[in-house]
């Protein structure tokens, strides 16, 4: 464990993932073999980004403890942080009631999860109750 | 406001939203005329479902402030808690980075999200880092 400058304790390597039921039965593969994943700082709860995610690339990981998605434009695995060296670290795979979306609860290293160098993806509102 | 049973104030009527850009246009709509949303608990950030949204149901969550959104099983679109009472009354709709994903601020009411009665959808652990 490392402090973050945030102050935040982080895991900072990667560790393969237990299962404790079938996951590749247990998922409802929706339309392309796809379910979208949310990405959640596992501190903190804020949500990171939404991507695809594939049997393979949860198979990829369970098995490294890496945040691995499918790429729908580019029709290919990739391993978030790969090249930028934002990875995300995850500690645990969750589905919802309906076993068709997934959270992935994440460490998110370096300076965020977003490629425009934010640390969440979501900075956009588009409408908003006016208090 | 009210107190919840958590202690939490929360909002408990709902509040037409305001848009300072063309939503329409600004978002990504995906296949089918989807994106998925994820909706977040305002006060506590938690994440409590992911569902569908295409224009008009993004309309409706705009012009009435209360969750709306399509179902792909039923093909129509939905009102969240329009029959159990369990109403997501939204503060703020945000988009991320590409514009193909939403993120629906709520102030969820009733017992939860969930139609098994659980306060968020996500129930399930598919896999776990063994601390």
């Amino acid at each position: 464990m490392e402090q973050t400058s945030t102050g935040k304790a982080q895991e900072t390597a990667a560790i393969p993932l237990s299962a404790d039921l079938d996951w590749r039965q247990a998922v409802s593969w929706g339309p392309g073999g796809l379910v979208p994943a949310v990405a959640v700082e596992a501190t903190t709860g804020e949500v990171l980004m939404v991507a695809w995610v594939n049997q393979e690339a949860l198979e990829r990981t369970i098995s490294t403890g890496k945040a691995w998605y499918w790429s729908r434009s580019r029709k290919q695995l990739w391993c978030k942080g790969e090249t930028s060296g934002n990875l995300q670290l995850v500690r645990e795979v969750l589905a919802d009631c309906d076993s068709d979306t997934l959270i992935y609860k994440v460490d998110q290293l370096g300076t965020g999860a977003c490629h425009t160098g934010s640390w969440t993806c979501f900075q956009t509102t588009l409408a908003k109750r006016r208090e």
